[in-house]
């Protein structure tokens, strides 16, 4: 069992309906994910190509930050809103598609696109099964 | 002229079709809604009652995690993307949106949820309104 | 009164002997200096110089984050360490520091870095001052 | 080999002297105990008992905060200063003491304090070994 599963085990209300495999696999996917484009955008900086990466960089930056935003209302169970875990689950899919898809362009060139471009598509996947799963 | 529009009117390419004021408007909104919330939490955390304020806080530090999160998005131009731009701007106006009824509902006994919902509405509208120049 | 003086105002406990004043002038200059750096590391991102740019952006996201964190912590009141405050205070001012002397470098040429240098001296003042006022 | 350490191998330019085995370690403890710490917050404001734990709340989102910057900053070696990375892992090393001994103290009472104190006082070695390593 992984730490983010513990943490959930031990949440000592009712969390609802919420499917706690899907929760919990989207959480890690967006953990792992905001690590990536973090990594990602700095690697690309230190690319001799950096012109050329421009866009990867910002749709790095963004993926990362929601990422990052999307872990933590994933993680809060009090006063559980599902609308808004669905318009912030949309948000975040949509950040790791485009970053996503940014990333392959240059995956053949560059690994951490390459690694990253997974990583966006395992959070991405992971944000719209969560939202499937919401009803 | 505010530091955020200095900063606007330095960037060096092309902004796109983007309502310049409306975006200055949204991105403060945002930054002053985050600090409100952020301080909101903590000042409910040292009421008496905060038993019944645990919703209040779940919604302020969701609120603040999505207000800071936009106002970062809405920083960067490079590569701009009105999809993600939209999508952002609906979490965090219905963050906001969730946040400034929550706080409104305490806010004839607490200052600090009467300021915040205050601020949550202004940063909804601000959102709504950017969402709307869109197109 | 600003909004973050007002949301000061309202704490409902003890704020302990921290100067008001310094520290509402601290939480404003970190939220202003994020913003403008984020905001640079963009317009960086878009200058043609770009590749002569990347150890400014890197700046701008480190000080981004550290001032963003530092606002936080720094609204928060409740449950008060003064030792954690001074530690995160130090972290950010030598953050700005970095960041302001980068942008510095660039200020002749660029008007983004120069008003993102003047918001990082900001910041690292008022983090001193504040440190300095903790005894 | 986790994600992190793939990252970082696909970094294009010099990491200087830095331990790469300890560096790893750190992110992925800052990560794992911002997550923690995030839903130990959560955790806390749904147990009856609240009103005890408004402390252990504070101290949480402080340390999600300073753990989540952390990450990010060691997830950027462009342009690397080792001065800033010593002290963003002191604060970051203090704000997962302060949070883990206050974890403690309730880690008989609720699980989610218990094992959010154990990934705190892992992310507290993972920043003192970092910063040991760094001379």
């Amino acid at each position: 069992m992984t730490q983010t599963a513990e943490m959930l085990e031990t949440y000592p209300a009712d969390l609802g309906r919420i499917d706690r495999e899907k929760l919990i696999r989207c959480v890690e996917a967006c953990i792992a994910c905001a690590q990536s484009c973090t990594a990602c955008a700095d690697a690309c900086l230190s690319e001799q190509s950096v012109e050329q990466l421009t866009k990867c960089i910002r749709s790095n930056l963004d993926c990362a930050d929601l990422c990052d935003t999307t872990a933590r209302v994933l993680s809060r169970h009090t006063g559980y809103d599902a609308n808004l875990t669905r318009s912030v689950l949309d948000a975040c899919a949509m950040a790791c598609q485009a970053c996503g898809d940014e990333c392959a362009n240059h995956a053949d060139r560059h690994d951490h696109c390459r690694i990253c471009a997974e990583a966006c598509k395992r959070c991405e996947k992971a944000c719209r099964e969560l939202i499937d799963s919401l009803g």
